[in-house]
């Protein structure tokens, strides 16, 4: 039985736990600094297949595969799939799961979708809904080129804004369990929209989504940065990073310290050309599955705020001068169940 | 607290009332056979707007605003909004619910997308994730026309099995309340591909998939469709709606008295050209609003089942050749609560 506790937000009653969790990456992000960390890296992003699209969906099965296989289950054991993907009618999705046979809620939230997955399956799995669900998502640096951008072949030039799609997959198992991490509550975003056309600049786009969630999880909750080992957005980038910090500045929060973004970490800015960092649902979920999870897990950080952030655009919209909505999904995850709060 | 009594399929304790509803469409869809029973008639399909997406959105809001006033609430007092569209990144709803400010869980299910809603929004009602709930969705004949197959002006020709997508959209209200209809169960649909590769005949792609939701409620549950008043399917047409009336006789199940598909009913077959039927997200989902929930309300029907078909497939993934992956999602809606079963 969930609990509404504001707004926005519901606590879980019930010790819902991650109980596994995979991260699969393309060759770039597998040369990142936190390359190590990643179930699976392919050498080549085409991950066996003959499309980039293809591919997309080979490597989100392939997240899958492992999380459901560290859990020591068959897909057939899955009450259901949540999950969706970038691409047009998320086919990367669809493809990806389709030969699993599992139920399957398809969702859409651009790069929030890991956030909104974890929030549905885990609401879902407190209440008796589902017993043993997935949540799961990717981006691939080559179908959203071509679908959002550019086909590669043209060589477009990136702004300094820009955020390079990571190629990425991450899956995550979620049941009621004794484990860690626990999901302990969620808080469910609202669209957030300031004026951004520019679609070469989403993390500027995004960061008032951020904003956003993350104060009304602090305002539901009475809670503040100080409570959490780190505040994690999905991929804000080397913009949208500095905009969230300032806004909370504005209230008098300094976020600063315990603030870290996906989309600043999962390359090397120096090393690694990719302007104002990274993006793509694959971003925050596999430095989720890859990094964060697994600190949970050993103990070396207790509790974490972690708000995946989406740019609700498409190309048409932004063709036809529309600008760029936002959104954050925010779960709150920790080393404690629910009793021993 | 959510019972799963079966593979895919979870009954609702409480009792969880599809509160308000409403249905909004488009010039076509006022002069077919149930155009009298929308909530609003829009004379020239761009309701004020100056580009057919931007319609589509104020549509959708049109349909939301009117749920949301025959409720007597405002938007601010709604815990979430659930919804998806068929356009590229779901921008129909995300533009169409932006300006309300509720927290908002996008999904993508084509087709489905309103048995998808209704199902997520009665698991997280009965669960009290939600006190009060929207599931919206929308199509546009002329956005989707575009998007999927060609420019209106270049007039390409309909093939015989092609359908004619509702400018529709349909809103409903969820909450745990004493007033018929109520949501009794949902059985989350698995995708199935049996292999169709013709984008002009999705009714074929999509009855294998609301077969095999149908008659996994039917397994869970024990009911046979003498149990029902009527069996309704979203958009399957009438190729797809033969097809599933003759793969539930190879079981020596007769479906056809009970079976009703929101695709065959919404235009008038002699008079208006629209060969196989209507189909997209708002052609169900305006039928449900404006048809279904009222009849169950004034008592006229009893129990339904409410399956809702989507095509999962992308312009992208029909050019490479790949076949169409169908979902259906099913709710059960009754005029009984619970405990009077």
């Amino acid at each position: 039985m969930s609990v509404r506790i504001g707004g926005a937000t519901i606590a879980l009653e019930n010790a819902v736990s991650l109980s596994a969790f995979a991260a699969v990456g393309g060759k770039k992000e597998g040369e990142g600094p936190y390359g190590g960390f990643y179930d699976y890296i392919d050498a080549d992003d085409y991950f066996g297949q003959s499309s980039f699209e293809l591919a997309e969906s080979a490597m989100q099965g392939l997240a899958f595969q492992n999380a459901v296989e560290k859990r020591g289950v068959e897909p057939k054991d899955l009450s259901m799939i949540i999950g969706g993907d970038l691409l047009d009618q998320c086919i990367g999705t669809s493809f990806g799961v389709r030969d699993f046979s599992v139920p399957f809620f398809g969702i859409y939230g651009a790069c929030s979708t890991i956030s909104e997955g974890i929030s549905l399956g885990s609401l879902l799995t407190d209440s008796g809904a589902s017993k043993l669900c997935a949540a799961i998502t990717s981006s691939h640096f080559c179908t959203a080129e071509r679908q959002y951008r550019f086909p590669l072949e043209y060589g477009g030039q990136r702004t300094p804004t820009s955020q390079w799609t990571a190629t990425a997959s991450g899956a995550v198992i979620i049941e009621k369990g004794e484990a860690p991490p626990f999901v302990r509550a969620v808080t469910v975003g609202t669209i957030v929209d300031k004026g951004v056309t520019d679609a070469n600049n989403m993390g500027a786009a995004m960061a008032p989504a951020a904003y956003s969630t993350i104060k009304r999880f602090f305002d539901d909750t009475g809670f503040s940065p100080e409570n959490f080992d780190a505040i994690v957005t999905g991929d804000l980038g080397n913009v949208g990073s500095r905009l969230l910090c300032e806004l909370f500045e504005r209230d008098g929060v300094s976020l600063r310290e315990k603030h870290l973004d996906c989309g600043r970490m999962i390359f090397d800015q120096n090393a690694q050309d990719v302007h104002a960092g990274g993006s793509g649902c694959g971003c925050a979920a596999s430095m989720l599955c890859g990094y964060f999870l697994p600190e949970i897990k050993a103990g070396r950080m207790k509790n974490i705020l972690f708000a995946a952030t989406g740019a609700l655009l498409s190309p048409t919209s932004s063709q036809q001068g529309m600008s760029i909505p936002g959104i954050a999904h925010l779960a709150w995850i920790s080393s404690d169940r629910p009793q021993n709060r």
